[in-house]
C-alpha cells in the first residue's frame, strides 16, 4: 500500500511550494564523483556568487539545513581571539548564540524586541565600549516575526568600526538584492529551499577567500569545517562526503528559472505584490499584522489571532490545510501570531485562492469579518 | 537554455541508481510542520527500527550525509569519561578517528591492512590492557575495499568486555541482516542513499534509547548535538532544523518498495546476485579481485588495474561512462584498484550489460582478455 499525499499549496518560509521544473528536474540518479555532476556544482557557485555580487568570494555549500551552515560559517571563522557581538530580535538571532554557546566562540548579545528594529546609536555604544569585538553577527529577515532588518545601515556602521559583519540571509537571498561586495559582508549564509526555490537538502555559505584561508584550525568539528570542505573542493572538485545530488540538481534548475523570470529584482516584484495582496486582504477579513508597515518584509508576514472567541488557530489551520492552503505556525513570544509566507513559486493567484478559503473558513468558523 | 543530463546507470556505493517510483515520490512539496509529514516522519523511524530488529532503540535523522550522524553520534554519546576503541582496515575507520580528533574525545585506534580482516586475539590483547576503553567503534562495511567486518564477532567481544559497541553501518543496513538488538549494540548509523535505495539528504542514528538519555551535555555541536535532535522531536515531533522533507518522501517510498521486495533478505539475494555475476564476468576479462573471496561484501567490489600498458583508468571510466555506466574510483592506498557496486535498484541484467560495455571497452583501448 503506497501512502497518497494530498498536493498543498505551502505558504510556508521554506521548504516552499517549488515549480513542477524543478521537482521534475531531480528525477535523475547522478553520479557524485562523475564529471557531470562536478561541472553542475562548479556553475552553480559561480550563479550563487553572481546573484550576490560578490567577486572575491567563495561560494561553498554544505549538507544540511542552513543552521548547519551557520554552525559551519561560526565555528570555522571565529578563533579564540575573535569575539562577535550578535544582535538579535528574533529566534534565528537567539539561535545564533545558542551555536556561539554550544560551539564555545565568545559573543556579545544586544536584544531588542520582536517587533522592533535595531537601535543604530545602542549598537555603537555598545561598539565603542566594547573593543575586543571583531565580528557583528544578525538576521537579515527575521522569519519568526518577518522583521526585515537593515542591512546596509548594520553594513556601513561594521566598515566605520573595522568589524567583521557576518549575515544570515536564509530568507532573504535571492528574494531580495544583496550585494556582498559592497557591503563588504565577511560572510553570508542563505539555503536552497527558501528564495531561490530549490527543494531542502543544502546550504551554501558565502565568504570572503582571504579569511577563510585563514582559518585551517578554528573548527572543532569535522562534518562543519567549512574549511575542510573548501580544501575538499580545491583538491578534486568534489564534495568530502556524499552530496544531496537530487537536490543540487534542483537548485540549478531552478536558478535557470531564476534568470529566466528576469533575476532577484524581478523575483522581489513578484513577492511584493504576493505580499501587498495578502496584507491588503487579510486586513478587509479584520486580521491585524504584527509588525508595523515599514518593518515588514515581503517574505513572511505574522498576523494576530483574532481576538472573537471563536478563533481557534489549530482549527484554523487544519480547515485550511483540508482545502489545500499550508500556513504556518507563529512564533513570536509577547504575541499569539501565525504566519503567512508570500515566498515560493506562488503569485498573487494563489495569494487571492488562499484569502478566499480564509474567508471560508472564518464563516464555517461562525466568524464575522469586517 | 536548460541543462540536459545524460541518464547513467549507477554502479557505486551512492548516491546510486534509485527506482523510478522513488524519485517520483519526491514531485510534491510537503510542509515541514504539517501532520501529514510529521505521520511520514514516525512511520519512517518505525519502519527503520524494524529492520534493524531494534526495539529498546531511538531512531533519530538527522540532516546531512552518513558522517554527519557519526560525527553526531560520536560527539553525543562519547563523555569526558569516554574511550573509544576504533578498529580500522579502511578509509571509514579511519575517518571515525579523524572525527575523534577534531571533536576532541579520547580514542584508541587498531589499524589492519586495508585487505586484511580484524584480528580478534589482537583487539582483545588491547581491550584486556588497557581498562579505560568503554566504547568499540568499527565500520561494518568498508566501501573503500568492498570488504566486510566481523560485526557479529565484534558484538561478541563488546559484550564479553562489556563495552559499548558503536557501528557505521552505512553501506550495509539494508543490504545485509542486521540484529541490532540481539547484537546489543551501542549505536548505529546508517543513511538513506544506500542499501535502502532512497536519494541523499539525510542519514539516522539507531541508538540505545537509556544510553541516550544520559547525553544531555556531551555534544559540542548544535546542529549535530543527537540529544537536542531527539528533544526536538519529543517537543513537537518535529525536525528542529529544516528537513530534507523530499529526501525523507523518497526513503518513506522506497522502503515500501523493500517491503514488497520481500525484505532484507530477499534484497541481500538480489545484491549477492549481482556480485556473483560481476565477480565472475570480470573475472573472465581478465579482472582480478582485490580481496581474498572471504573477506568480499555483496555491497561493492575492488578490482585491481589491469598489468596490460595500454590499461589507463581515466579513459576506461570515461569510456564507461558515455555508454551509460557509471563505475567508481579505487581508493586503496597499496594497490591500484576501481571499485563497482552491487547495491541500488540494479540486477543481474544491468551487471551483464555493464560487462558487456566493459568487453566492449577494453576492446576499443585494444585491451587482450582471456
Amino acid at each position: 500500500m503506497f501512502h497518497k499525499f494530498k498536493k498543498k499549496t505551502l505558504f510556508t518560509p521554506g521548504p516552499l511550494s517549488t515549480s513542477y521544473k524543478t521537482k521534475k528536474s531531480t528525477l535523475i540518479d547522478l553520479g557524485s564523483r562523475d564529471v557531470e555532476f562536478i561541472k553542475i556544482n562548479k556553475l552553480l557557485s559561480a550563479e550563487l556568487l553572481k546573484i550576490g555580487k560578490a567577486k572575491d568570494y567563495l561560494c561553498i555549500p554544505l549538507q544540511g539545513s542552513g543552521t548547519f551552515g551557520l554552525e559551519s560559517i561560526l565555528s570555522t571563522l571565529l578563533n579564540k581571539k575573535s569575539n562577535i557581538l550578535i544582535i538579535s530580535n528574533g529566534i534565528y538571532g537567539d539561535r545564533l548564540v545558542k551555536i556561539c554557546r554550544k560551539i564555545k566562540k565568545k559573543f556579545h548579545l544586544i536584544k531588542f524586541n520582536e517587533n522592533k528594529s535595531f537601535s543604530k546609536v545602542k549598537i555603537e555604544r555598545h561598539i565603542k565600549k566594547n573593543k575586543s569585538i571583531t565580528h557583528i553577527g544578525l538576521v537579515h529577515c527575521e522569519t519568526s516575526s518577518g522583521i526585515l532588518n537593515p542591512l546596509e545601515e548594520m553594513a556601513l556602521l561594521s566598515k566605520k568600526y573595522k568589524k567583521k559583519l557576518i549575515v544570515d540571509a536564509m530568507s532573504s537571498f535571492g528574494g531580495i538584492n544583496i550585494n556582498i561586495q559592497k557591503n563588504n559582508l565577511e560572510a553570508l549564509v542563505s539555503s536552497a529551499n527558501k528564495c531561490l526555490e530549490g527543494i531542502p537538502g543544502f546550504c551554501f555559505c558565502i565568504v570572503k577567500k582571504k579569511s577563510l584561508s585563514k582559518c585551517k584550525e578554528n573548527s572543532s568539528s569535522l562534518a562543519l569545517d567549512l574549511y575542510g570542505q573548501w580544501q575538499g573542493f580545491l583538491k578534486n572538485n568534489q564534495w568530502r562526503f556524499t552530496p544531496p545530488t537530487h537536490s543540487i540538481i534542483a537548485l540549478f534548475s531552478a536558478i535557470e528559472q531564476l534568470k529566466k523570470e528576469g533575476g532577484v529584482n524581478k523575483r522581489n516584484k513578484r513577492y511584493k505584490k504576493n505580499y501587498l495582496t495578502l496584507v491588503k486582504g487579510m486586513e478587509k477579513l479584520g486580521f491585524d499584522t504584527y509588525l508595523k508597515a515599514n518593518l515588514r518584509s515581503p517574505i513572511i508576514v505574522s498576523f494576530k489571532f483574532l481576538k472573537d472567541t471563536k478563533f481557534n488557530f489549530i482549527s484554523f489551520y487544519k480547515e485550511l490545510s483540508n482545502l489545500g492552503f499550508l500556513i504556518y505556525p507563529g512564533t513570536t513570544t509577547k504575541e499569539k501570531t501565525f504566519r503567512i509566507g508570500c515566498i515560493g513559486n506562488i503569485n498573487s493567484k494563489n495569494i487571492n485562492l488562499l484569502l478566499k478559503a480564509i474567508q471560508k473558513t472564518l464563516l464555517k468558523m461562525k466568524i464575522r469579518y469586517l
